[in-house]
């Protein structure tokens, strides 16, 4: 019997293991850097390999124990074709048959998804958003992102590229974005945004979202007003996103979400205020519980539905 | 065996009827006026089942050779339980379990769901979607809505309300909508507002969109600019659900429909300009074919994949 799924989780700083059971649990974890190791997708590639065959070496786990490796990374994945068609910020990756190549030199079945679509998966099967069929698990960090599960499957799009909530504009004028187009909610709530947002707040040059955090946590009123005011910036753009896919639950999910609770209040009343009636009382907006390791155990599930 | 659906498209003003073979053919039509028997959920229903006999009657087929009935209706449709919960424009529809009653009084099959999905099941199955697996069949009128065919399937949300397309805001200081939100997409592109644009551009105080079609077809080019510039005012609204959703295909149907010859250039245009890369290389726009008989052959669709 097969029993485990190895978990990669590429980034752009690290890269995360995990060997994971068949309850979507996480048994053992390493980590590189991923800079290190950047300069082509061959010396990437080797070092993923290299630590998948150490880690399951240190948990004394054999390769007919694993049911396969599963791999997420940060662009544009071709999930069928196991390809990588491009990673924004990781140069030298276009068309990489990744599947291909670390099959080969691992032995084992791998299959390559985009790193969002992998926490989707863990948050959906493990996670927050457990038994639930329709959802939205959005990242909100220097980039935002989603992964969408559709009548209880992951929609990925004909062209791998769905999800891009973060690029629907919600002005005609606003500021360009680096997608190509303008006025993107990226634009408005993604942490470089924010960042800035809190330096006006402040009128400190050099606060950080993470002083922010903290301050509130110590229960300053400035601070908490500040995540409101985020709270109520992310509900505008999820507006249409709610209207046009009347989810039962949205998961926030990446960096910004430890401020989850602070957001809430305001998210659920601009929600409750702009949205059509059916879709605002139906959605709960639930903070992500995975964590780091969500990307990790989704990989479980993606190998796992490959072999049901 | 079983060979022929009846497919009832209920609108504002008339009740469309259809006899139709297992190819999506219609055999025999009827209709009468919605007006005529809008008084009471009960005064509609009985003339919709007597519509239905004299029509199978009429053509001469029995009942054992239907295989169900279905009816779309204009409004918020359980179509698990076959329950009519809201019918925005026909006063009186709150929560009437449409099939059983029609169940009963028909014996025969019948299931009921919302009339711009059932358009989108009939574009789908046998009209401008035929064979793709990921499409938004809109429909551009008075009111702005869509269907949603997702991993080759209708996607109608938990709460059955999936698909408002023409809600997802544009602006955040745009006109009231009746949604109860503002600054949606339907008040920049529904017949009402192209009406006023229509007004303005032409200094006609009585000036259609049907007259502004039939310039456009006599060539005279501020006709053209008008319709153009809808196009593009289309494809404003489009960014967000492209980029969200990757179709391969956006079917548009409805009255404005009539002049998507000379939307065309514009919608693609701008999305080409402003949506991301993947999303908008793949991305079809084409004109929906059905016209008036996609909600008779849409029922077709939606008995026999529930029959499969």
């Amino acid at each position: 019997m097969k029993h485990f799924v190895v978990g990669v989780d590429v980034g752009g700083t690290n890269v995360k293991l995990g060997i994971v059971n068949s309850s979507g649990k996480v048994l053992s974890r390493s980590s590189f850097s991923t800079v290190a190791f950047i300069q082509t997708p061959e010396t990437l590639t080797d070092a993923v390999c290299e630590a998948v065959v150490a880690l399951l070496a240190k948990e004394g786990v054999s390769r007919s124990d694993v049911l396969g490796v599963g791999i997420g990374l940060p662009g544009l994945i071709d999930v069928d074709k196991g390809v990588v068609r491009l990673l924004p910020n990781i140069p030298g990756w276009a068309d990489v048959a990744l599947k291909r190549i670390m099959e080969k030199k691992l032995g084992l079945k791998v299959l390559v998804e985009n790193d969002v679509n992998m926490i989707t998966l863990g948050e959906w099967e493990y996670g927050a958003g457990k038994g639930i069929e329709d959802l939205i698990c959005m990242t909100l960090g220097t980039g935002v992102g989603a992964g969408l599960i559709l009548n209880n499957r992951i929609y990925r799009g004909p062209g791998f590229a769905a999800g891009e909530i973060g690029h629907a504009p919600l002005s005609d004028d606003g500021p360009a974005c680096g997608c190509g187009g303008w006025g993107c909610f990226e634009r408005s709530v993604g942490n470089k945004r924010l960042q800035k947002d809190a330096v006006v707040m402040f009128g400190k040059e050099d606060i950080t979202l993470e002083d922010v955090y903290r301050k509130a946590v110590e229960g300053k009123k400035k601070a908490l007003k500040f995540w409101e005011a985020v709270g109520e910036k992310v509900a505008l753009g999820l507006i249409g996103p709610i209207n046009i896919l009347n989810p039962e639950c949205i998961i926030i999910g990446g960096g910004v979400s430890r401020s989850f609770d602070w957001m809430k209040p305001s998210i659920e009343k601009t929600v409750k205020r702009r949205c059509m009636k059916t879709q605002a009382e139906m959605v709960r907006f639930v903070k992500a519980r995975l964590d780091d390791d969500a990307g990790i155990i989704g990989a479980e599930v993606l190998i796992r539905h490959e072999n049901n």
